[in-house]
């Protein structure tokens, strides 16, 4: 893998959810806050987001009751900014899946290519009773964006991997970045929202499949260790404390 | 139908879970006590029990945080004593599927043939780590029951009549008992737990299947009106006050 690539975890802020919801049948119940992050690649073939947050306006207005807590500075913008990065600049944009709190900055995304699982994309405008608020934001698709189809796993730039890894949601697909300067950095996206999901094999609330979920985080467990890539949860606020997010950089 | 089936509603007592599993992704949390019962069916061809509720110790053991309060007389013994009837004397037990709480009177129906779903049985043994605590009442399995296998839509004796609806579990099925002075009653078991899960669409929090859940809610409405049956939630606290309960009968 080229030396040239870095990594920037972005905060975009935090949410709530019952405790439910973030660990499934087990719990305990009650609220419990959690951050949102978006991942950009800056790589000899592309500036990559994996990901986007949540719009705050969207949560406001449709799921007030998750408490969002974002600053102008926590949005793909503001997060940019930083970087001196304008969302024009951004080539390819790629959602783990296409909830609210995943998708949300694709839309400043103007020039990019969005790359889209097909039964995801499907699955975001056909989806059941039970997914209406997780499909709650489609701003993404309504822009008109330039979409290329993924299906099956897939090396979409060198060293940078779609995995997919159903049951959240139809079509959800996690990300590994190969890096010169450290190990693998595997972001699971909401196969598994925490370390202590992995831990103890225990699915989040939110889901299309809950067997092929399991199926999907035993997975992933396993391409880490095949890959002795770092797992990157997606909404674990005590691992998103210790890890470097941006203007720092992993590379 | 013979005008000589009469069918009982048998009171198990009641339990407590999170409103979030009463009503998946929608609640409010909180909890919710709930009813457990079984139905009797006295029929020409045999006596017949559909679910047995919940075994008072297990659930003290194992499951202590759903608190239950069942009485002596809520058991399945204690119910078929008020109208005369040893469990002995029951000749088929089946259950909506077997999740701790339709099963822990199983044990004492020793001269029964249990009618079990193939898959239901199997994934009793063979369940996902998320349907552990569902799954661990085996004891009717323990006893060394004669067990009979369903498999498809099945009547099983005249005018009863047992549905395929899976979903909350791998083998969950629904039971319909047709009478000459009412119309007929369709239990939906735990596919449907309460009118306004069966009204707003929204499944428990419980489940094996969530897409297969939602295909079965409304299949079980689709039959309902196909028969002009009135429909039986398992766990609605609201309208099991307004049933008819043992000792009374339905006929």
């Amino acid at each position: 893998m080229t030396g040239r690539a870095r990594v920037y975890l972005l905060d975009g802020g935090t949410l709530v959810i019952d405790g439910y919801h973030l660990y499934w049948n087990v719990g305990p119940g009650g609220p419990v806050r959690f951050p949102c992050y978006s991942v950009l690649v800056d790589h000899p073939e592309g500036k990559f987001l994996f990901d986007t947050g949540y719009d705050l306006a969207h949560v406001r207005k449709v799921l007030p009751f998750e408490l969002p807590e974002q600053t102008a500075d926590q949005t793909i913008p503001g997060q940019l900014r930083q970087l001196g990065i304008d969302p024009g600049e951004i080539t390819h944009v790629i959602n783990s899946h296409y909830h609210f709190d995943h998708v949300g900055g694709n839309k400043y995304c103007t020039a990019a290519v969005t790359l889209a699982h097909e039964r995801e994309l499907r699955a975001s405008h056909d989806h059941q009773p039970f997914e209406r608020l997780g499909y709650s934001d489609l701003s993404f698709d309504e822009i008109g964006p330039r979409y290329e189809l993924l299906t099956g796993d897939t090396e979409i730039a060198r060293g940078l991997h779609v995995f997919e890894t159903p049951g959240h949601t139809a079509g959800h697909v996690s990300f590994m970045v190969e890096l010169s300067g450290r190990r693998p950095m595997l972001f699971a996206g909401d196969a598994i929202y925490t370390r202590q999901s992995l831990e103890r094999t225990i699915i989040s609330g939110f889901h299309y499949d809950p067997v092929a979920s399991v199926a999907s985080m035993r997975r992933l467990a396993s391409l880490a260790a095949e890959h002795e890539a770092e797992l990157f949860f997606s909404h674990d606020a005590e691992s998103f404390r210790e890890w470097q997010t941006a203007p720092a950089y992993h590379t």
